[in-house]
This record gives structure tokens, C-alpha cells and sequence, in this order.
């Protein structure tokens, strides 16, 4: 089956908004979505990025927009009282669950997401981040122990550096046969270029 | 008449896509459209932003999305030999324009920038800019003046930091019964916030 690579943090307003969306389309597509939690702290240090949401005037901008483009998408969505988050616990938990069963990574990211985005969770700490995925079905303690493993966590620095290398830079950042988008305000190409074969 | 306020910079390339698309888009909902040349250079200091087309990975990536997003939108586009350009001929000549008659801004600014960013004729120089409008039927040797009108160079300036007192701080930027949109990727936001009176 055909893929589509996508890259999230789970601190990226827009990230949770492409994640709410990118399953119906890679569906819609018969493609598989493969998920890719990265850190932009990291990534923001090769790019020389600032934090946008602490930039004048941009900051206050883009916080007005996430909520709006929220609305038109149909996603619920409030803000964190939190904001930035480190993503480690929530990520090392995406990667095992995908590691045990890539098909339930979907709403592993969901349930970790909306705790967030919509019930204002603190999914930076791993007890937190844990018991999001054990409301959906995961095993918590197992979820809470992967936050603790070294394998786990050197995996997820090798997917970091990886995904750096592939020139990812924020998120959502989606790779579709070879072509990035990035930014949920990018699905509409994506979609036009999954419906045409490239355009 | 009610009104969108459309902000952009001349050497910015989604200023480019959303200026070819905002006067079809605002006739379609019996809106007028302000056009306001700004600077990016000065709007950057206030915000502290990096030129985006130079940033690492960043910036390459932008080039192929505005190439992309150009065909997407079916708008011509080449890139530029020379980028980015300081827009403060193209600019003043806009103002010029819009003093005399409004209704005749849109040709002004897309002779302007098809000039750019099709011809790949370097319009920061003032005779080149003159040129540019003189092609679309205005008078070039007045409009080369009007590059050099202290009047005008003034009104720009006082625009350009009115702009910035509006929290402007991109291009293109469009304002709508007061909600603000940047990007030419939230054109289907201003649309469809034209369509149901804001949601």
C-alpha cells in the first residue's frame, strides 16, 4: 500500500489539525498514513526558526488563526493553558504503539492530541500522556514504562535526526511520493495532488 | 461599497498570487478592494522575523511551495533573477495611481507584479517600474516622477507604519470587517468568511 509520511509535533496547533484530518484523506486515497512525532525544538535549532507564537504581532495572529481555521476544518479545539510542551512522553508513546501495531498509531496520536487540544491535558508529563492513551484502549502502565525506555528513546532521536535529513522542518509536514507539504492549510494540494497523480 | 484591505509587498511571492486572485474574489461578494503597498524590510524589524527564503530547509521549501501553489491556482509565475527587490518604486507609483483614481489600482499592481514575477523585469528600478504601468496604459514618464515625489515617498511611510499599527505583518494581509487573513492560503477562509458574514 502507498503511504503518505507525515510528521507532527505535539505542541503544533496546525499539527493537530492535520492529524485530524490526514487519515479520511490518505483513506479517501487508499493510503497508508505513517506517523512521524517530531521535536521542532530541535528541528528549529538547524532552521534558525523562532517560536513563532511568541513573535509580536505574528504570535497574536497566529493563535486567532488556529482557533478560526479550527472552525472552518470542524475540529474542536481550545487552547492549552500550556503552551509550548515538550512532546517527548507523548511521542515515545506514538512510537510504541507503532512499533507493536502501525494501525492503531491513529488513535494513539488522537487521544494523545485532543487530551491537549480539546480537554487541556498536560501530555508533557508521561503519567498524564499515559493514562490519555489508556482512556483509548492502550495498556497505561505498559505506555507509562515506554516513556522510560532507552530503546525508545534513542529510536526517537534517530527518527528526529532522520526526519531533519529528509529537510523537515515543522509540522505538519506531509511527504507524498517525494512531494512535501507542510502546513494544514496545505491538505487541499495534497488532496488535488493524491487525486491527479501530481499536478 | 463595503471594503477588503489588501496589504502586500512587491517582492513577495504569495503577495503575488493573492493580488491576481483578490479582485475576482472580492467582485464575486460586491466588495471594493483598498490596495496597500507596504515594506516587509520595516515590517520585519517590529516583528524580529528572518527572510524566510534564506532560512535552511525553510527557504528552499518555500520556493518549490510558491512554484506549486502558483500552478495550483492556475497564476503564471517564474522566479525572479533577482530576489528579494526593495518594492519602494513599485509602491510609490501604486500611490500615485490610487490618488488619482482607485478604480485603476488593481491594473497598476498587477502590471507591476506580472512584470516580476513573469517578465522577470527588475522592477525596484524606478524606469522599469515605469515602464511596467506605461505597458498597462498609465503615463510612464508620470509615474517615474511620481517615484521620485516627496508627497508620495511621505504618504508611503506614514502607510506603511498606519500597517503596522494595524498589526500587519506579512504579505499578502487582508482585513475584512475588521478579521485579519495572511497568506494567500486563507483566500477560502476570506471566502467563505464573505459568504456567511463571518464564522
Amino acid at each position: 500500500m502507498k503511504t503518505i509520511d507525515f510528521y507532527f509535533d505535539y505542541t503544533s496547533f496546525y499539527g493537530y489539525l492535520g492529524a485530524e484530518k490526514i487519515g479520511a484523506l490518505a483513506a479517501r486515497y487508499d493510503r497508508q498514513v505513517n506517523w512521524n512525532p517530531i521535536l521542532l525544538g530541535i528541528v528549529f535549532k538547524v532552521t534558525g526558526s523562532p517560536n513563532v507564537a511568541t513573535m509580536p504581532l505574528k504570535g497574536d495572529y497566529m493563535l486567532h488563526d488556529v482557533v478560526r481555521s479550527a472552525r472552518f476544518l470542524g475540529i474542536p479545539f481550545r487552547k492549552p493553558s500550556k503552551f509550548p510542551i515538550g512532546g517527548q512522553a507523548a511521542s515515545r508513546i506514538t512510537l510504541w504503539v507503532r512499533n507493536q501495531d502501525p494501525s492503531r498509531v491513529e488513535s494513539a496520536v488522537l487521544a494523545l492530541y485532543r487530551a491537549y487540544f480539546i480537554d487541556d491535558q498536560d501530555i508533557s508529563a508521561p503519567e498524564i500522556a499515559a493514562q490519555a492513551v489508556g482512556k483509548a484502549g492502550f495498556n497505561a502502565a505498559a505506555a507509562l514504562a515506554a516513556t522510560q525506555d532507552e530503546a525508545i528513546k534513542a529510536q526517537h532521536k534517530a527518527e528526529v535526526e532522520a526526519a531533519i535529513a529528509r529537510k523537515v522542518f515543522g509540522s505538519p509536514y506531509m511527504i507524498i511520493d517525494g512531494e512535501p507539504f507542510w502546513g494544514a492549510d496545505r491538505l487541499p494540494q495534497a488532496e488535488h495532488w493524491l487525486k491527479t497523480g501530481g499536478f
